[in-house]
């Protein structure tokens, strides 16, 4: 049996601190029933703190070091350092962001962080929400278009409603499609529409497809224009899907998980132009900026909306008898009872850098992935997906050099699809790199390196990362040849 | 400007350890207006290191220390000190529980807490996911039973389905309000059945109820079972809603996210007999079991319709030609696409506690709430609301000396509904005591006390609130007196 913790609790800094050494590889990758054989995961029986420790630290050193320049598997990596020591406060004085009562400092937080975000954005006397993710966030954007549009929503539910369409970029997460599903609209009722070249949404194409369904006397609810895609990073023409939507009168929601960190930069926000036009935008700090996982958030343009829309009024929480002023009560525009204070490790990195400072991180990082799409266009063997940046998303082809004089017909593309999941295997085994893959659309797999307010990245880490792709790609072409009969 | 926010992370641990002594106060209240104004939380201009430790200790300074045993505001509290440093290394560790490959171990944690929570409560065949708190919890086993029913919800909608309604106890949480209007159902589709006397649901009006909307055509398609409602804490007889919901082939779900702990007790577990029966189970170990805020999952008894309702298959995600075994990409079944790991934190508690340790602290709990029901009920000036004991919330009216020999009328209830409010206020000013406070049903005003496996608190400890109690309202009597001409 085991001591009160709190012992435990304090060893926590250097066991942290010994799996984040230099030495420490990124991964030591060992397959799933493997791994499970090696890890003793059994909790049937306690065990004393020694023994916990190292249990403790066998799942560390099997885990992935997210925090290291060379994880570049997602569109988020290492937390900010700050925002970590935001974070494990935010632990420590476990609490839930619903009532000043209880949070009352952390509440005062939210507000200030919201307020300075949506001035940012554009739309200063709006609202918003920290949400657990990207994906909850764009769906309190629906739910909230759908109220605007149908107060009796909340009430009567779908069935008594028209037939409700949403419109996004054929390139747009899907959330979107999940989201349909869990709010009851059906995900034959979103429309994926096509992008151009660059995965921007083709407003002709989004013009005309509502266009069809008011001639088929469907209700267009909502349109998603998308600030940074998943994939390309692509940002679509904002002030073009404004117009559309202002034409119309249809709900703007811009999702701006990814790229909404742009904002930050004098130089880089006009390319999210016209989302101050928007209706509703999701912004997820844990990606791009670095805030630790998970920071995200629903801005509307509209105070009240969300209150509105969400409120239950229980009377166990929200009493309204309370001697303070319960307007600094705002759980109750949450879909969640008990919400996590995400807020605070926000303010804490927001605060250490200021808007400057974080400018300056996305000026940076903006010019890491230029100095990489630079690198990429120019060397042998690399060929690009898209040369224009949008955000700081690099897709490209690394062809074996057995594959370089090869026409480039069905077949060529069949291996290519086989070779890049097969050089990715490699860089994970070997610890060199964990990058992102993915087909799309008519484009067979390819890597995605994507870049965040990382301080560490440099260009040195970005030779090295395509030295390594190189190198894996050669070994795996001799071993395929070899294996050749 | 600040340095790069690695020292700052190493003055966490004393910043927490200061704001946690013995001597700093539960709560300096001040109101929200006149907080705003001693707090420094502008992000414009970012500050250094040392001025950005003064002003979040000026924040914690006005944080509430939930960790305090005169914190029983809610039904969460102090961390438990495992569990805490569990979250504190999810927090460095920053990754996201969607595949395998960038969280390995925490993958396989999440699968073996799961698979033991799974066979504690009695289904060992199904299946679950670690959720963002109750509320989301439960639209996942909507979501399912909704999917189950009727699998061409997912792409067609509500619309073209039969209209269904849900089922719950008068006295249920809020937030299946909330997951009516989110999903689509309409809160008018929502049927609170009756609840007698203990807060359990009148079994023959459900029956009654369902029969009804059969006749009316609609389609019962959910029914909400509570093993712990938020206010008294009540456990509705379970075997007697699964024997309904047998009857009528309805999904069949416990919102046990507050009286799930007790399975840990093999003596307590006896009270959610039934919740085998159940086809979905929501638990929050954050609320009675300590662990840090947020810890909640759903259970559901059929392995694979949680994939099934809730997949995409985004392929930049959940390749499938991966070099591993990708059954092991557990995040398809999810809503959320990120989501924080918040597995490890109760892995580390359960490793460090094991089932009996914690089995032991789920039977000191409902001692401690059975000697504070027992002081209770036999303290002059206290009334309890139920004196059965189902979870461990002990729900009373104090009756200043005032009132006692007054004749107990209308008049006299509507008094005693604004007394309870200004005890708490003068509880919560004078930082001795904060408690839950709500009106029910017909009944006004009452405090709500509920225990968790705090192990600190003790008999004193009751002691002292119950004081905490009938000083305050004695002095607030003198106030009212006084002021009254």
């Amino acid at each position: 049996m085991s001591s009160n913790g709190t012992s435990f609790l304090e060893k926590v800094l250097s066991i942290v601190k010994d799996e984040r050494s230099e030495e420490v590889p990124l991964i030591r990758f060992v397959h799933p029933k493997e791994l499970e054989a090696k890890l003793d995961l059994d909790v049937t029986e306690g065990v004393n703190d020694k023994q916990l420790e190292e249990r403790v630290n066998e799942i560390l050193h099997y885990s992935v070091k997210t925090h290291k320049t060379t994880f570049r598997n997602q569109l988020f990596c290492a937390p900010d350092p700050y925002g970590l020591a935001g974070a494990w406060i935010t632990e420590a004085f476990n609490t839930s962001q619903y009532t000043f009562e209880v949070a009352p400092a952390f509440t005062l937080i939210e507000l200030k962080i919201l307020d300075h975000v949506l001035k940012l954005f554009g739309i200063p006397n709006g609202d918003g929400i920290f949400a657990p993710g990207g994906s909850i966030a764009i769906m309190y954007g629906i739910v909230a278009a759908r109220f605007k549009k149908f107060p009796e929503i909340k009430s009567k539910g779908m069935k008594s409603l028209p037939e409700m369409v949403i419109f996004t970029s054929e390139d747009s997460h899907y959330s979107i499609t999940k989201a349909a599903h869990w709010l009851g609209f059906g995900t034959d009722q979103v429309r994926r529409i096509p992008v151009n070249s660059k995965g921007q949404m083709i407003i002709q194409k989004l013009d005309e497809s509502i266009r069809n369904d008011l001639d088929m006397g469907r209700c267009p609810i909502f349109v998603n224009g998308m600030a940074g895609t998943t994939v390309l990073g692509s940002i679509d023409d904002i002030e073009a899907v404004a117009d559309v939507c202002q034409k119309y009168g249809i709900w703007m929601h811009v999702d701006a998980c990814w790229g909404g960190s742009l904002m930050m930069s004098p130089k880089y926000r006009t390319k999210l132009k016209g989302i101050e036009r928007a209706n509703s935008i999701s912004w997820n700090p844990h990606k791009m900026m670095g805030a630790p996982f998970q920071c995200s958030m629903i801005l509307i343009d509209e105070k009240g909306l969300l209150h509105k829309a969400n409120s239950a009024a229980a009377n166990y929480l929200f009493q309204q008898d309370k001697f303070y002023d319960v307007s600094y009560d705002t759980g109750d525009k949450s879909v969640q009872c008990g919400r996590k204070i995400d807020a605070f490790k926000l303010w804490v990195m927001w605060k250490a850098r200021g808007d400057l400072g974080l400018g300056q991180l996305a000026d940076r990082t903006m010019a890491t992935a230029e100095f990489c799409l630079k690198t990429v266009a120019n060397r042998p063997g690399f060929k690009l997906v898209s040369d224009e940046l949008q955000c700081p998303n690099i897709c490209f082809w690394y062809i074996p050099k057995f594959m370089r004089d090869k026409e480039q017909d069905k077949q060529w593309w069949e291996c290519m699809h086989k070779v890049t999941p097969k050089i990715k295997e490699l860089l994970v085994l070997s610890s060199r790199l964990m990058v992102s893959y993915t087909p799309l659309r008519l484009h067979k797999n390819f890597f995605r390196i994507a870049f965040q307010f990382h301080p560490a990245v440099d260009e040195p880490h970005i030779i090295d990362m395509l030295r390594a792709i190189e190198e894996s790609g050669e070994t795996i072409t001799m071993c395929m040849l070899e294996n050749t009969p």
